[in-house]
């Protein structure tokens, strides 16, 4: 059985600076097979990191983190949890914020986020809070303090991370829907 | 926490045949990003077909289904629940035949399976079955009422598709790891 949500693509980001994860908003993205052309996080492979200990860390492997997806809810709460006016999803590195679909860091692994395009994404699972985006909001807050905060503040809303299915746009405004297969 | 289970590389198959989905035997295979070169499942793209029901069929999407993967065990099991004495992974289209992790369809969605080369496999879910292995072994076994009897026999043992997550190369013999992440 399929479960089905309607959200909504509140912002649309991506950054060309691969030394700077800050995003930024545009109107819409094409996206392909290998993510967002451009983006820093576009490509079919990556180098493995931390996050995928079963690798030496360097080695090439698929790209499964080519979106990062954030929110509305999630960013007011860990706005709340922090003490400050907001969160911005600049601020994340993300490259969609939505609304409508508060525990988005809870979606399953495998569920679909498609779009009227008839572009598809496929969740890869929860985004590891990780300290970059700590360094920007205590910058941006002038708060120095809110540095160590951050990745406990975010542990389960930090969003998700999705590859490409099917290609298409992207577009600020657009119903999302989220598909999940239930067993 | 990463739990961590050991299997054996039984056999190695694939098949050039597009109209032929039975699958032959050999040494090893040399998996790329996009499965088995020269496999009929071989590609980054693959049509929409009834299982991807979120895009019209015959759009072109990403590939998760690049190898089929079953388990000697769960095979003994669809041949004792049809009365047969064996049940061949060629007959199953199955390209790794493994050993010694039973319950192979169990195995949970983006659990990874780890090769002695390096290569590095993600399972991408339950093959669910389909006609196509019922009409074979209704014709192997000479007996053609075990073509209605195969789907419901081989439900929840039809073995596990998966992707390539990083290219190396698969061996008969080869131990298997597969590492499952907990939450």
């Amino acid at each position: 059985m399929i479960q089905r949500f309607e959200a909504c693509v509140e912002a649309v980001l991506m950054t060309q600076d691969p030394d700077n994860f800050v995003t930024e908003r545009l109107e819409q993205v094409e996206v392909d097979l290998a993510g967002i052309p451009n983006d820093r996080h576009y490509g079919l492979l990556r180098p493995a990191d931390v996050r995928q200990k079963f690798y030496p860390r360097g080695k090439l492997i698929a790209n499964r983190r080519q979106l990062s997806i954030v929110s509305v809810e999630e960013c007011e709460m860990i706005a709340e949890q922090l003490g400050i006016e907001r969160v911005l999803p600049e601020w994340l590195g993300a490259n969609v914020l939505i609304s409508g679909y508060a525990r988005l860091t809870m979606l399953p692994l495998g569920a679909r986020l498609l779009l009227g395009s008839g572009a598809g994404l496929i969740c890869e699972g929860e985004n590891k809070p990780c300290s970059g985006p700590a360094i920007v909001i205590a910058k941006e807050c002038r708060n120095p303090s809110l540095q160590a905060k951050f990745v406990r503040a975010a542990a389960n809303r930090r969003g998700i991370v999705c590859s490409v299915e099917c290609p298409g746009a992207i577009r600020r405004g657009d119903t999302l829907m989220l598909a999940v297969e239930e067993s």
